[in-house]
C-alpha cells in the first residue's frame, strides 16, 4: 500500500509540508497518491540511524547479509501486480518492460547475496612474517576490504527498479556492509515506496539494525543536497544527467571531508560502421539500429546516439535504409512530459545546426507524450567543429557522421567526450585494418561491442558499466555487475595481529574457505 | 652529473628564468648547483610528449615494460655514491638512511616489474556466451584493466627516493602503462635530477617512446598547478602536507574533466596502550616508542604523534619512562630550516594550549637545524574539546592522552580524523576486552598494528598505506605495495569481440598463462 510517507529507518514518517504527485504520461494525467517530501529533521534522522546501524551492520557475517538481501528480492516479488501496475502508471512503460526490469533487479540482488555469502569478494591478501629477515624482520601483514559507511543512492528516472530504490547501487552497498539512504526519484515515488516497504520488511524479518535502509521523498534538489553534504554520509551513487551528476560531485568535493560520488551520466555511445559491413549487410544493421535507437523510447543510457561511417555510396545507402527502418517503428510514450519536452528541444537544436541534414523525422500519428524518432546526418568536419552536435539528445534520436576517411574517423573518436559504450560493426576481417580507429574508440569508452547493439547491459562479473568522464565521474568502477561492490569498500591491513582477534576472512584456518592471495600465490587452503 | 636542467622527455632543457638552489641543513648552507624552474612551454611540452607516448606505451607488452622498469632500478644503482652523497647533502639524513631508502626504491621498482611481467594484475574476467539463453542470448564478455593516461607525480620532501622521482607513484604508474611527468621537489632537486637521468637512460636503452617520462624543476606552486590543470593529465600522485594535497585535490575537482588525485597527507597515527601492557612492559614500550617518535627526526608520515592510555599509576609510570627514554636520544638534523621552523612552531603551539602538561622538551646541545624532541600530556576531555591538539606536529613530538576509561578512549578514537596507522599495545589476552576501542580505531585507519611501532611500511601485496581523509584523499587505494597500480587503471569490457582481435590477456588460449575469473571461477587454463 502506498502511503506517500518517507521511511526513516523502519518507520513511516511525514513531517514535511511540501507535497507532490507522480504523473501518468500515457493517460496524460496525475496519479492519485500524494507524497510528502522529507523534512530536514527526517533527513538528519535517517542519516543518524544509518550511522548507528553501521556500527553493527559493518560486522554482520556474509551469510546473514545474504539472507537479508535475498529477503529483499523475495519481498519485491511478493509485491506482485501492485508493483508492476504502479511502475506502468508512473512511467508510461509497458508491462513487459516492468516485468523484465523487475527480473533484472531480483537477479542483481541475488548475485550480490551469492557474492557476500561466498566471501572471497573481500580480496584477502596475506604475507606471513619472516622474523629472521635482515636488516629488519618482516612483520605478518593481512589485508581485506571493509565497508566505508552510510551511502546515499539517488533513484534514476529511466530505471525505476534496476537503478533505483533496490537497484544495483543499493544492492552493492548493502552487500558491502554499508547502510543506504535512498533519495527517491519524484517521477516514480510510488514504485519507490513499494520497493522500500519490501526492503524494510526484509530488515525486520532478518533482524538487521533499524536504519540500515531509509527512503526519502523529494521533488526538488534540497533533500539530495542536504544528504550529500551531511558529515555522516560517506559515499554517493547516482544515475542521471551530466548536469545533475556533476552538481553532486561538486558538492561532495567541496566538503571538509570529500566523499566519492559514483555518477553514471550522459553518453552518446558511438557506433563505427565499417565499409564492408555497410556494403554487405546494410539491411540487417539498419534494422537492428532502428530497434536500438527507439528501444524504451531511446531512454537507455546506452542508446546509440552517434553512428560513424566513411563517406560513399555504401554509407548513403545505409543511411537511407536506417531512415526507412526507423520511420516504420511505432512511436512510444516517454517517462514524463518534461522528458518529452527536453527531447523535442534537444532534437530541434541538433536539427537547427546549419551543418545538419535531416534524414527522417517521424511525422505520423503519435499519442500524448510519445516521442517522434529522428535521424540526422553531418559531415565529419562539421561534427569536429561544432560541439553542439556532441550533446546527448535523450530519446529516440541518432546522428550519422560521414567521415572522409579512417584517419578523420580516428581523429573524431579521439576527441570525443568519455562514453559508456563504443561499438564496431564489421564484416569479414576488415576490423583488423582499422586498428587506429579501434584504439581511439577503446580509449574513450568503458565497453566495446563487436557486431551488436550497445543497449543491453549484461549483469555479470566482466561487465563494465561506466567510462571516462562524463560517462561516469570515476572510470575506475562499474555500476553494473558484482564489481560494483568495490565502490563502497576500502582495504584495511592488520600487522602482527593475533589470529583469534582477526576477522575470520584473515585467520590462518580460513574457516570460510575463501580465495586468498598468500605470499603472492592464490589459494583457498589454510596457512 | 647534475646540470640543473629539466628533462622534457629525453631532452635536457632550461628555458625558464627562475632559478633556485638546494640547501644542506647539516652544514647550514646552500648547495652549489643552480636549478632552472620549468617554463610554461616546457610544462606543456612534457605533457604533449606524454600524451603522444601514451598512444604506444599503453600497449607495450608486460615483459617489455618489466625490462624498462628493471633498467631504471639498475641505472639508479649505477649512480653509486654520487646519488648517496647528493641525497645526504640535500636532506641532512645519514648515509645509512640514504642507502636503505635506495634499497627500498629498487625493491619497489623490481616488484612492479615482476607484477607486470606476470600479467595477472590486469584482473581479467571472462563470461562466455550463452546463445540459447531466453528471452535474450547472453553475449560473451571479457574485462581487463587498462591504463588511464599521463600521470603527474609530486616528489615528497621526506622520502627523496622511495616517494619521489622513481618512487612508488612513478613505479606503479609506469607499470600500469601510464607516462609520468614528475614535479621535482625543490628541497632535493639534485637527487631528483640524478634519478631522472637514470630513468631517461632506461627509456633510451629499452626503446620506450620519448615522453614516457619527464622531470620538471619547480620551486613554487606554479609548475604543479599548471600540470594538474592540464587537459592532457589524467591523474595525480602526491605525498606531503594536508594543505598541499587538498589544494591539488581542489584544483583537480574543479577541472572540466575532473581527475583523480591520490594524495597521502597528514596523520598522527594513534597508539592505544592498554593497562596490562603498561603495568608489565612499560620499559620495553617506552624504549620502543622513544625510538619510533624520533626515527628520521620524526619525519615519517607514520610517526606516532598520539598515544592513548587509561589514567592511573601505570600510565603515569609509562609517561615518566617515555620521557626518560626520549630525552636520552641524540637530536638529529631535519630536512630543511623551514621544516625545523614549522616543527618548533607546531610544538610551541601544542605546548601553549592551557590543557597541556609538559613531560619533556629536550634542552641539551643540538646542532644547526636539529629538532629538539618533546612529549606532552593532556586529559581525555581536554583533547576532545580542543581541536588544536589534533593537529599533526611534523617532527619528533608526541602527545599522551590520559583517558578516564575505555569508553572515553573509544569516544576519542571514533571522533579522530582519518589516519594512516593505528596501533594497539596489549599484554596477554587483554585486547579482546577492548572490542569497542579496537573497532573505533579500525574505522579511522588504513592499517592496524599489534604490539609494534607504526613507522615501518612493508612493501608487500597486503600493505595498505592510505586511510580515511585526511590520511589520504581516496581511502580505497594504497600508495605502497603492488596494489598501488590500481590507482592508474580502469576496467574495459569487450563484448562479442573476435578472439584474434582481443588483447592477449583475454584470448581463449591464455597465452600468458595469467590468473583469470572465468564464468565465476578462478583459473589459469585456456577456455
Amino acid at each position: 500500500m502506498i502511503t506517500g510517507k518517507n521511511y526513516v529507518g523502519n518507520n513511516l514518517s511525514a513531517k514535511g509540508s511540501k507535497t507532490y504527485k507522480t504523473f501518468n504520461p500515457k493517460l496524460n494525467l496525475e496519479n492519485q497518491h500524494v507524497f510528502v517530501e522529507a523534512s530536514e529533521d527526517e533527513i538528519d534522522g535517517a542519516v543518524a540511524l544509518a550511522q548507528k546501524a553501521f556500527e553493527t551492520y559493518r560486522n554482520v557475517p556474509g551469510p546473514k547479509k545474504a539472507a537479508f538481501i535475498r529477503a529483499i528480492a523475495d519481498n519485491i516479488l511478493d509485491l506482485g501486480d501492485d508493483l508492476i501496475e504502479t511502475y506502468c502508471f508512473e512511467t508510461g512503460l509497458p508491462k513487459g518492460r516492468a516485468e523484465g526490469e523487475r527480473g533484472r533487479t531480483i537477479f542483481q540482488l541475488r548475485s550480490f547475496a551469492d557474492l557476500v555469502e561466498g566471501g572471497s569478494w573481500v580480496e584477502a591478501a596475506i604475507d606471513t612474517a619472516l622474523p629472521s629477515r635482515t636488516p629488519v624482520p618482516k612483520p605478518d601483514l593481512r589485508k581485506m576490504n571493509i565497508p566505508i559507511g552510510p551511502i546515499v543512492v539517488f533513484g534514476a528516472s529511466n530505471f525505476p527498479l534496476a537503478f533505483s530504490t533496490a537497484g544495483g547501487d543499493t544492492a552493492s552497498a548493502l552487500a558491502a556492509g554499508c547502510p543506504v539512504v535512498v533519495k527517491s526519484h519524484p517521477m516514480h515515488a510510488g514504485t519507490g515506496e513499494l520497493v522500500a516497504s519490501a526492503i524494510v520488511k526484509a530488515v525486520e524479518e532478518t533482524g538487521m539494525p533499524n536504519g540500515v535502509f531509509s527512503n526519502l521523498n523529494s521533488s526538488g534538489i534540497e533533500v539530495g543536497k542536504r544528504l550529500v553534504q551531511h558529515t555522516g554520509v560517506k559515499g554517493v551513487g547516482f544515475t542521471g544527467s551530466t548536469r545533475g551528476g556533476r552538481a553532486l560531485y561538486d558538492l561532495a568535493a567541496k566538503r571538509e571531508e570529500p566523499i566519492p560520488v559514483f555518477a553514471e551520466m550522459g553518453s552518446i555511445n558511438p557506433v563505427v560502421v565499417l565499409p564492408d559491413a555497410m556494403r554487405k549487410k546494410a539491411d540487417r544493421w539498419a534494422e537492428a539500429y532502428a530497434g536500438a535507437i527507439t528501444l524504451g523510447s531511446g531512454q537507455f543510457c546506452t542508446n546509440p546516439g552517434l553512428l560513424l561511417g566513411i563517406k560513399g555510396d555504401a554509407l548513403a545507402n545505409f543511411i537511407k535504409q536506417l531512415g526507412n527502418a526507423i520511420v516504420k517503428m511505432e512511436p512510444s510514450c516517454m517517462l514524463h512530459p518534461n522528458i518529452v519536452e527536453a527531447y523535442e528541444s534537444g532534437k530541434s537544436q541538433a536539427m537547427a545546426q546549419p551543418e545538419s541534414t535531416l534524414v527522417v523525422d517521424y511525422d505520423g500519428e503519435a499519442g500524448a507524450n510519445h516521442a517522434r524518432q529522428a535521424i540526422i546526418t553531418v559531415e565529419g568536419k562539421a561534427f569536429l567543429e561544432n560541439p553542439t552536435l556532441h550533446h546527448e539528445v535523450f530519446g529516440p534520436f541518432s546522428m550519422v557522421v560521414q567521415c572522409n576517411d579512417a584517419s578523420q574517423m580516428e581523429g573524431i573518436l579521439s576527441k570525443l567526450e568519455g562514453q559508456l559504450v563504443g561499438t564496431v560493426i564489421a564484416e569479414g576481417g576488415e576490423a583488423k585494418n582499422y586498428h587506429g580507429v579501434v584504439e581511439a574508440l577503446k580509449n574513450r569508452v568503458g565497453r566495446l561491442v563487436f557486431n551488436g547493439v550497445p543497449t543491453g547491459v549484461e549483469v555479470c562479473p566482466s561487465m563494465t558499466h561506466g567510462g571516462p568522464y562524463p560517462a561516469s565521474t570515476d572510470s575506475r568502477f562499474t555500476a553494473v555487475g558484482i564489481d560494483a561492490i568495490k565502490r563502497w569498500v576500502r582495504p584495511v591491513s592488520y600487522q602482527d595481529w593475533p589470529d583469534e582477534l582477526l576477522p575470520v576472512e584473515l585467520q590462518n584456518e580460513n574457516p570460510l574457505g575463501i580465495h586468498r592471495l598468500i605470499n603472492g600465490e592464490w589459494s583457498i587452503i589454510k596457512i
